[in-house]
């Protein structure tokens, strides 16, 4: 049975998320289809980070074990075909050995979120960004973000479902970039709680909009609290963009 | 009747193009509904350049003379409340005085074309951009794009529906760029002729594959005739990104 690493690009709209769910569109399911009809058989696949409905990816990163010995190349080409109609394309498949598992064998991930800042909403960008029509102010977005660097407890952006045995993680990275009309927030890390980028991107939109002073980012992630951040940012500006395998 | 002039954003994807019609959904059918929501009365706008079905724009203009005086942010803001389900946006709004004519008053447009030039199909961007997935040689395409600069006889990249009196135009800008895995063509003219901009990147990519010579493009532009030229690229990588007016 040889491994396949498969990158794969989606539009997180049309989907409930990445889980398979019996009667419900997911990322997965349309993977899985995409695999029987190539291979003949049901076959699970592993992932790197499960999103969530809305989420997309521009590089999320599956493992799964074929039953025949296909060109890397072909399998990337044929998966393709099958997932005509859906909002999923593989862009990239290589055979790995067995040692390799796409969630266990991840050292990083690293997700963008959009903002579209302007007093318009979007008709070209509808479902893909965030729309916040008060001007922002980066200057003090990135201010805030300072403090959520490191090593910490981040219970405060935790979802309450979150299920990771510890709220400690280590963000390695967070650059906010204004793109045209856009904000770019990208952020880096060994690995992410559940909804923490999204809440953290609610909480520095409000320190943005002048509402928070940066400092109350510290105040927040020193208050362990999921009640003292703000809203969760939609999960439609959410992208993962990387997954990251060895160093 | 106070005139405004409205800058727009949309989606061409689900539209029949830009122009009314009785049973298809359009860019200006949609635009009226959402006039008439805040008028109470059917008032007939004029574009600056009907765009074609499943073409975008990030800076289409029209104007349109409204039965009251209005706040030009209010007019703004209203026909995003009324145009929510639509793919449509109002970027701008501003009254101007009765010599200005959204159409007869511009001198200059500037399109942009996107092609995604890698193996894979687009997921995110489906839709948006044009899926080339043979590599494309964009000195080439630079090289035949020369040829088009300045006034000529574009007979051979005109669609024979074209209702132009003449085929003479002049060509101000041709532009050609890698952005990450897509290319943009951006073309700047007082006027186009009908696909004129599509006619042209469907034979610049022939070149840019090494199927034809760049001096080949200078072949076709001297035939005079749309059998010379080849495929016209799809409708979905088209942006009408800006009407220019005075100098």
């Amino acid at each position: 049975m040889p491994r396949y690493r498969l990158t794969l690009e989606y539009d997180g709209g049309p989907y409930k998320g990445w889980q398979y769910q019996e009667h419900c569109p997911s990322v997965q399911g349309a993977l899985e289809i995409a695999i029987s009809k190539l291979c003949g058989a049901h076959i699970r696949t592993q992932v790197a980070g499960r999103t969530d409905a809305g989420v997309h990816a521009l590089g999320q990163v599956v493992h799964v074990d074929l039953p025949k010995n296909y060109a890397a190349d072909k399998v990337r080409t044929a998966l393709n075909f099958y997932l005509m109609e859906e909002r999923v394309a593989v862009l990239h498949s290589e055979k790995v050995t067995e040692e390799f598992h796409a969630r266990f064998s991840a050292t990083g991930r690293r997700y963008l979120y959009r903002i579209l800042n302007r007093p318009s909403v979007p008709a070209v960008e509808r479902g893909r960004v965030w729309h916040v029509p008060e001007a922002l102010d980066i200057t003090l977005m990135e201010k805030g973000a300072r403090h959520l660097l490191g090593t910490h407890d981040f219970t405060s952006f935790r979802a309450s479902e979150c299920q990771a045995k510890s709220p400690i993680r280590t963000l390695d990275e967070i650059t906010i970039e204004r793109v045209g009309e856009e904000i770019h927030l990208r952020f880096a890390a060994r690995s992410f709680l559940h909804h923490q980028v999204r809440n953290i991107v609610g909480s520095l939109k409000k320190v943005g909009q002048g509402r928070w002073k940066p400092e109350k980012i510290k105040q927040v992630l020193e208050a362990r609290s999921r009640a003292a951040a703000d809203m969760t940012a939609p999960a439609e500006g959410l992208y993962l963009t990387e997954v990251i395998y060895g160093k």
